[in-house]
């Protein structure tokens, strides 16, 4: 899928779920493939409502079976890593965060990155349902084959600085 | 309209624009009517997602025609006022901020407290567009006749240190 083809699918899947967005939006929808260069299985589109020096917001979408590869958000000079607080608001997703690992994870490691996966404490996330990940706790999370949006409300985002488990992945959109 | 009615509506409205709220947050839809006793033309309803010491997220709604009265969020000690982002969802809402007054206003003022709305600079906001409202800004909004639903994406809210431009209101849910 290229790069217009998944802002389309994107928008369409907003749109399908009641969520409007401006012209401009959608020309600033984001592509994230992290480099990897399979984004059906690993990647994100997202649209950043506003991000200032004190919060973030931001509408995460995941196509069906799509995972965000799993990173952190460590601090930068005094200012502690970013915080996020993800709201299920369509679809199903499962976030995996540091912890207790959970015996028999739902979701399906993608296979051409096992070994970048290394935590595994699961959260399943319906609509309506939202959790909160503090700074510098690694995090990956999938959707279901059904897709998911994501509320993302945070901290302010600085992308550059995020750490990727996997050393091949290189965060700029 | 007694409280309970106004939550049953409040969650009818997010529903039909198909957000979600868990079992937990239909308990806590707040309703302000400000201790004026007229909620229909003057009050908010609203659910809280997510309030911790660096960002808050919630979703407000108004009914038809209703508004929030005008109020300002001041320093407290060495924080900032609070900085709301306010993004029309669905419906209509016509934002009042300082600045220069808008020539003809699209709002009615509300008869009873007309004295107490002084900032007419007007931002009209429709599914998808957006407004940042600087700390210790006086502001005020109300919905169309369709009513409105907007995220609120802000710093860290502390509603008890409002100052609204009513001195009859009292900001106790
Ligand atoms: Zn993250
Ligand atoms: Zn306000």
């Amino acid at each position: 899928m290229d790069r217009k083809a998944a802002q389309l699918q994107t928008i369409e899947t907003l749109t399908k779920a009641g969520l409007v967005l401006t012209e401009d939006e959608m020309q600033r929808v984001e592509i994230a493939d992290f480099g990897l260069d399979r984004l059906e299985q690993e990647g994100l589109q997202l649209i950043t409502y506003e991000n200032n020096s004190h919060y973030c917001a931001k509408e995460l979408v995941l196509f069906p079976n799509q995972t965000c590869p799993e990173h952190k958000h460590p601090p930068i000079g005094k200012t502690e890593g970013k915080q996020e607080t993800f709201r299920c608001r369509a679809g199903k997703v499962y976030l995996y965060v540091e912890g207790e690992p959970t015996e028999s994870i739902q979701a399906t490691i993608p296979r051409e990155s096992e070994a970048y996966y290394t935590v595994f404490h699961e959260v399943e996330l319906n609509p309506g349902q939202q959790y909160t990940i503090p700074p510098n706790t690694l995090h990956w999370f999938q959707a279901t084959e059904q897709g998911a949006i994501v509320s993302e409300f945070s901290t302010t985002s600085r992308d550059e600085y995020d750490i990727f488990t996997n050393p091949d992945i290189k965060r700029t959109p």
